[in-house]
């Protein structure tokens, strides 16, 4: 099987950006005054095409996956929480469950190589929507969970084409113009780690952390896992070998997402270290998947202050979080058509009957 | 008439807070890994009294009024601004407005001494309640602005004391348990620096900005008009009467505002530079008032990273806001609610059957 990458024009256009510009500056505040919200405002028109945007049926998508790695005790948590957790997203107890009904977002929950078989279920088959509010278990496994990363490949190429492609077709079926980026998989900050010190070329000792809660002993022992196996693929530099030797099938099928969601010009909405590594891998087969992206928060694990000046990213939320699930993603998600309604329904100077500034 | 200040009873309950944090520390989580939104969490839960709060009926209160100090050219917008803005927050133009709506705070704005009178509205009399969405205009005008202050105090300490009783009756007809806090009122950014300048002990020159927009020339006039102010009143240093010499007939409202929403253990939302200004004086009268405050943004006006540090404040968000109008306490409001929702919703590790951190 070869990797079918999704084409993904370029959507800059000076043009449009210059015109939604001066529908924001000639808005009742003075120019500039909004800050942050109005530069959201103005990347979301930019996302989608239009000067008066609409986000429509977000939809959040959790990638679930474990990891041979983990193995090598690089996480403070035992993996069988990789499917626990898939199991309590669905019951709607999880941090991402919550948000996600809180701000009337579906969720999706994608098994994309947990190393365990879910139960069968009320809403199988897939042609059948789940009641509102509902989330959705898409079962997308290409293996149960990774091989040690450290002893050799973490998937063959085949695999890895495999779940890009689960990603691509995915993303077909979703309703909507946003997509939220989630993610599951003990083991999986090891797997941002690898990826972004071999893509960006910095040391791993830097980007690596606690992840869900390591002690600094343990944290020492996984960067030294972790440097063993950047020795085994040392000789790998390329984004798909890369992400076929070192990475995760969530982060594989999540990059097959961010692409075709980038093709189809849906807003992309990044979480945390995992979902934003995912991203860095998609943007070095297609780089203009960051026109569309916006990024929900700045984690507290250290990489991802580094991937994300990699990309040229401001995030909006400064919280410490270090949860993943895409919670960040849904904590964030309101403040998004907050502003596309301030570039919608604010008067400006002229509608309102407000003088402007002094000369 | 004299100055009547609510009581505010200190609601620190240790035992409480503990439960609260055993509570978050046990949901399916790394302990600590929901970062500043599981603070929030327990602050609100704190405020209101309830391992499982729930936020009600929010109230976004506009505090609009004129100032003499205007006239010497301390803002880069026409004193007619004021009024013209009240009527765009009435039409639903203004950021606010369209911030109010997207996330359903009723919007509530208060004419506490703007200099012109509005004409008579459907909506009057007050005991008529409005149509759900549509905003109400309390008239609460203690005179048609303040005086120039550089000349002489900006209010008596008559006004001053009516000011500060209109805030305290008029939260206590409002419904729910949250007031976000907004302000209008062409010349008070140069009311919070006096403020916080002399009630903090900080040079006016480090904490004046450009506020709406004043060069930097124009900034320089600005910091040598209100050194003329300061040195007017140098004798002036308790609260009160630095709030009646200094101070504006929106601020003197709203710290009755805030004095009555503590006293019933409301949670307040904190917005920019001048409602954080409010706060300040409040909290020289009730110190306890801190308690109960939540504060949504940093601004991008300088002395406002200096006012929250003063006040030992975290703000939410970290947007270069300087705007005012409560829209940055509106644009932050969904944060709360989902804070709340994670602390009646997330599962815990026991309920959900998820395996905790390996010992």
């Amino acid at each position: 099987m070869s990797t079918v990458i999704p084409d993904v024009a370029s959507i800059e256009d000076a043009t449009f950006a210059a015109h939604v510009q001066g529908l924001l500056d000639v808005k009742t505040k003075p120019v500039g005054s909004l800050g942050v919200l109005e530069q959201l405002a103005h990347r979301l028109a930019c996302i989608l095409g239009s000067d008066a945007p609409v986000l429509e049926a977000p939809q959040m998508v959790v990638f679930a996956a474990d990891h041979g790695l983990a193995a090598r005790g690089v996480s403070a948590y035992p993996v069988d929480v990789t499917w626990q957790m898939v199991e309590n997203f669905m019951a709607g107890g999880a941090a991402v469950s919550v948000l996600a009904r809180q701000h009337g977002i579906a969720l999706n929950v994608v098994d994309c190589g947990v190393a365990r078989d879910f139960a069968a279920r009320e809403q199988d088959p897939e042609d059948k929507l789940p009641k509102a509010g509902q989330p959705r278990l898409w079962r997308r496994k290409v293996a149960y969970g990774t091989q040690d990363c450290s002893q050799g490949p973490a998937m063959t190429e085949q695999e890895c084409a495999l779940a890009i492609r689960n990603g691509v077709e995915l993303v077909k079926r979703l309703p909507g113009n946003a997509l939220l980026l989630g993610e599951m998989g003990i083991g999986n900050t090891s797997t941002a780690s690898l990826l972004l010190s071999r893509l960006c070329g910095v040391s791993v000792a830097d980007v690596t952390g606690m992840g869900t809660g390591l002690d600094p002993q343990g944290v020492q022992r996984k960067i030294a896992v972790l440097q063993q196996v950047l020795q085994t693929h040392a000789a790998v530099t390329e984004p798909l070998p890369v992400l076929a030797a070192m990475g995760g099938l969530e982060v594989a099928t999540m990059v097959g997402a961010v692409l075709q969601a980038a093709a189809e010009r849906r807003v992309i909405v990044v979480d945390g270290f995992i979902t934003t590594a995912a991203v860095l891998v998609a943007s070095r087969l297609q780089p203009t998947v960051l026109q569309r992206c916006v990024y929900a928060h700045r984690s507290g694990e250290p990489g991802h202050t580094l991937l994300l000046q990699a990309l040229g990213a401001r995030p909006l939320l400064d919280w410490q979080l270090r949860l993943g699930e895409g919670s960040g993603a849904a904590a964030a998600w309101p403040l998004l058509p907050a502003a596309c309604a301030i570039l919608r329904e604010m008067a400006s100077f002229t509608s309102a009957g407000v003088a402007t500034k002094a000369a």
